[in-house]
Formats: C-alpha cells, sequence, structure tokens
C-alpha cells in the first residue's frame, strides 16, 4: 500500500505477472481490502490465484522507517513481512518506503549468521550482460568489513540467481592501483584478497556498463549516486535527441524511424525491466522498487521474486560467511580492524 | 611531453588551437626540442605565434608524482610550470600524470589564500546546458570545510568562465533531506547554508544530467566514480546498438542514418568537447586532460585556458574564500568543527 500508485499499479502488477508466470506461485495482496477489491473488478483475475489479506494502516514516504514500524504494528508492510516471516509466503514485495521496507526485513527477518550490515543490491546493464552492484544506497558509511561483506552477498546472488558460474567481484575505486582510495577501501581490497571469491581487483567508474566484473562492490553513497545517475541517462538521451531535431522535419522522421533501435539499446538501461532490487542478508527474500514503479515494473519485480525464493540463495549466504575468507597469513591481519 | 600521444597530439592541438583561436594568444610548446620539431615539420604552421622551450626529463604516468618532480626537475612539466609561476605563460596545459600536473601546481604555484586543498572539476553536459563537478577525483577523504570551498571554487568558475549570473549550487547526496548522507556532507549542507552561495541544496545521481544545479559538490572519490561512468556511456550505446542491428540489415541500415543524430546527441557526452578540466585553487591556469587526448580534446583544452585566464577567475576565488561564509548564529558553530 505504500507505493506511489498503490494499490493500482500493485494489482496490475500481480495479475501480469501471474499470467506470464510458469512455475506455479500464488500472490497475496497485503492491504486495505476494499481497495484492493476495487481494483481488481478492473482486471480479468479469473481462475488467478490471488488472495488477500488485510491490514488498515498504511507507512508512507514520509514516515520515519524505525518509528513508523513500531506505530503501525498493522501496517500493510508490517503484516505483509510477518506473513513471510511465519512462512505463509515464500518472498516479500513492495515499492513503498525504502528505508522501511529494509527496517522491517531486518528487524522481523533477522539478519543471516555473519551479516553485519542487511544491504540492498542493485542492477546494471553492461555491455556483457547484468552486473550487480552492492551497496545501492543503504550503508552510507561503511568499513573494509561491510564492504567484504557486500562482495560475499552479491557473489552468491550473481552465482545463484544470474548463474554465473565463478563471478568476478571488482571493488569500485578511483584507480586499478591497490593503494588508491579511502582507508577502508584500500583495507577492504586486503580483505578481498584473502577471500575464496573471484576477486579481480579495483574496477572505475567506467568498468560498470563495459562489464568488467559480475559483481561491484561499493559503499551506499557511492551506489546510490551512480544508480540515479545511470537511471537518469534515457531521459538525458532523449531530451538531446529532441533538441537536435527540433524544428528540422528529416531529422525528426530519421529519429523517429530509428527509435525502436534506440528504444531497444536503452531498454537495458530501464530499471522497469529488473523491477526492483534485493535486500540482501536477511533471513528472507525482500524485494523493494521505486516508488512510482509502474504494473510492468512491479510484474517484473514479482517473477524475480519468484526466481530468488527458489534459489536457496540464503542458505549459500550463510556458508560463504563462514567460509569464505582465508586466515591472515600476518598476525595483525586487517579483517580485524574492520569488524563492527 | 607526458601524454600517450605526445608530442604528436599535443603539437596538432596546439596548431588547431591557433587556427581557431581569435584572442591573439602564443602557444609555448615545452619539451625535447627535436621531437617537438619534427612533429611542427608535418604541418602547416607557418606565421603561427609558436615556440619551442627544450626540456630534456619526461614524467611517465608510472612516475609516482610529488618524487617524480623532485627527481626530474628538468622535466617538460616543471620546466613549463615555471614558466607559468614566472609570468612568461599566462596558462598551462598538460595531458601528462594527472598527479604529477596536480603536485607540480600546488607546489609551485602555490595555493589560493583561504584554500585548503586545490581540487580538479569536471563538466558535465546537463539538459539545460553545462555543470561543473567539484571534486572530480583529487580528494577522495573530504571533510565539510573541504567540500565548502569545492563549492565557492565550482561557483566562481561558473560565474566568471561560464557566464552563469548567480549559478546554484548543490550538494551531492543520497537524498533531498538535510539529513541524508555521511557527516562530512552533513556538516558541509550547514556550511553551504550559511553562505552566501546560492546554495539550492542537497542534489542527486540523477539531477546531474538533469541540470537542477549548475554547481554540483562532492568528494572526489565520488567525483572520480561519476565521471568515468558517465564518460563511458557513450561507447556503452555504441555497443548496444550493434548488437541490436547485427545481422538485421534493415536495422543497421536505420542505425546508420541515424548515426549523426545519435552522434550529435551524444557529443555532449564527450570530454573532447571540454578538452580538459582546471585544477582550481591554485595562483594559476592549470588544465588535465585524458593521456589519451586527441588533437582535437588538446585543441579545445588550449581554447578554455586562454579564456581561464582571460576571466580573472583567481581574484574572485580569493576573495570569495575571504567573504562568503557569513558568521554562525551559534557559538560553536559546525564550520569549525571541519576545518583541516
Amino acid at each position: 500500500m505504500g507505493g506511489d500508485f498503490a494499490p493500482a499499479h500493485e494489482v496490475a502488477g500481480a495479475i501480469e505477472a501471474l499470467r506470464l508466470g510458469k512455475n506455479g506461485f500464488e500472490v497475496i495482496l497485503v492491504g486495505r481490502e476494499a481497495e484492493i477489491s476495487e481494483q481488481l473488478k478492473r482486471h480479468n483475475s479469473e481462475g488467478l490465484p490471488i488472495s488477500i489479506v488485510h491490514a488498515d494502516e498504511v507507512i508512507t514516504m514520509d514516515d520515519p522507517p524505525t518509528a513508523a514500524l513500531k506505530q503501525k504494528k498493522n501496517s500493510s508492510l508490517a503484516v505483509g513481512m510477518q506473513l513471510h516471516k511465519e512462512g505463509k509466503a515464500d518472498a516479500f514485495c513492495s515499492v513503498g518506503n525504502t528505508g522501511a521496507v529494509l527496517s522491517a526485513s531486518t528487524l522481523i527477518l533477522g539478519r543471516i549468521n555473519g551479516v553485519s550490515r542487511p544491504t540492498i543490491a542493485a542492477f546494471f546493464p553492461s555491455e556483457k550482460g547484468v552486473c550487480i552492484l552492492v551497496d545501492a544506497g543503504t550503508n552510507v558509511d561503511c568499513r573494509a568489513q561491510h564492504l567484504y561483506e557486500f562482495a560475499v552477498m552479491g557473489a552468491m546472488y550473481s552465482k545463484k540467481v544470474f548463474k554465473h558460474e565463478n563471478p568476478t567481484v571488482g571493488l569500485l575505486n578511483v584507480g586499478e592501483e591497490k593503494k588508491k582510495g579511502t582507508e577502508a577501501v584500500q583495507e577492504a581490497y586486503a580483505l578481498l584478497e584473502r577471500s575464496s571469491l573471484n576477486f579481480i581487483g579495483n574496477v572505475e567508474g567506467r568498468d560498470i556498463l563495459k562489464g568488467t566484473s559480475e559483481v561491484i562492490v561499493c559503499d551506499g553513497f557511492v551506489g546510490n549516486v551512480i544508480l540515479k545517475f545511470g537511471e537518469s541517462v534515457p531521459r538525458f538521451l532523449k531530451s538531446k535527441l529532441k533538441q537536435y531535431a527540433a524544428g528540422n522535419l528529416f531529422r525528426t522522421l530519421l529519429i523517429g524511424a530509428a527509435r525502436g533501435s534506440l528504444r531497444a539499446a536503452l531498454r537495458d538501461m530501464d530499471y522497469e525491466e529488473f523491477g526492483g532490487v534485493p535486500v540482501l542478508g536477511v533471513n528472507g527474500v525482500s524485494m523493494i522498487g521505486h516508488g512510482s514503479s509502474s504494473p510492468k515494473a512491479l510484474r517484473n519485480m514479482v517473477l524475480k521474486a519468484v526466481e530468488v525464493a527458489g534459489s536457496g540463495l540464503n542458505k549459500y549466504i550463510e556458508e560463504a560467511m563462514a567460509t569464505s575468507l582465508k586466515p591472515a597469513e600476518s598476525a595483525a591481519g586487517s579483517a580485524q580492524k574492520g569488524i563492527s
């Protein structure tokens, strides 16, 4: 109920997902029953496995995340996450207040053993396919240990959900050399070097779209800025093309004719294709999307959640957290310094 | 002499600049005389105001910046910067080792009064024109005071070089709210609020290309990542379009026909158009470009340097540093905390 167009887009997206989905899953719509039923009537949902669980409160975009969760015990977010916690649902999706979804995921589902800070990952298109960037905005201040944990979680997601055999992991930095960047990043380099992950060293801003590594690790400040910058590129290009064609019929026709190609090229930069991004490091499957998500974005988010729920991801994250770091060779291993 | 194609591209760029430039300037080429003369012979430079100052050493891309400057007293970088220091040149341009150019600018020219850390700015195209981003990679760890100084320098550049009357300044952050981001960024917000700059608050990654503010302030880690990411967008799009058209004659023809429009739209994302970026906060005009800069990029860099030299920029920066911050209302002003 927390999205900008709730529950209209949520209902439409769920129905689209059920029509497309081949895996035999069900959708539980959590929120104000009357409003949801009203929306359901606008679609042909006959025969689709949809049910409603009533929750009369709504956490808004402006609510302070943790306080809102405590006060609004009967919010669609709290009730839905609780259903997941109790095993009545295998995954949770929301396009509501991101901070509140993250808090609910952490507080209700709990952290995976070995994870100090749950994180949100994001996906980037690249010349070679798709890459996963962690953290996409959750933790703006990170120590080395946090960056290391993001790497482990990102690598497991890449492996288990994207089916990359031995995903390459790059540390986002301002240069290739080991001694570049902030202290936290330099220490994270040392940790990653000691890990059993397929760490390829530092990567730079230009390596994201190039696809130099399948996993890109950074703090949430950088991740958030780069994610939002990337999302703004298609709009910028459209605006520039429009300026270029303005008042010139030939150019307008040409651009019109080539629009399909452009749209296809830009589609990979369109977040709607990915639908939502996962909260990683919690005991469950929790997906978050933009407040303004379209039904299409919501559809893709639901389908992705089904896929993640079926992958057994969290079991692998827990295992990797316990085993991926080899003991430091020196007595004063830099790993110790970074633990929160 | 430090660029990847030195001195060929430097000579070609200088000649192009002199042919295009209308301001009556001269170019001094600093480096190995024989090599430079050899390149000059390949062009028709008759009548152009070009001279050569010999310098037989070269600081390479792999040299450690500060050490190299001390050891190679007769490098083209040291000799050229010295000419500028002595007033024999009004500006300095290089596409060599960025760290070394920054060190030479700081050590030889000295800092402007009131500036704690010189910085490198970069330019971004936006829907509304061009915006200046500071820091673009110089200072990866920044305190509030540094961010504040970047804002002052960026605003003066925008005002005096881009002729924006009262340039808007945005603080790059992960959200609009004052309390978002790291401690340093939150403190910088407080400083900027108290300043006489046209501070519009936090801006996000998506605001860069949108042109929400004419100056964007961030630390050098974020700035470097976003700059390199932005530069990689045209290549990514070309690659995606090629993939889309592959094996389809109609699509290939269509994209071929629309190529001009695309190129024009992408041109604004092409760093060659800007040529180089300025070192800000030093007593002089020092411009830096990519090691692999084309003659065209070098040409634009030289023309930009002429423009900056004529703008009186540094006088305004010094003045703004002394006057733009209003006294804190509370006794324990947050400004004090951040000073390095």
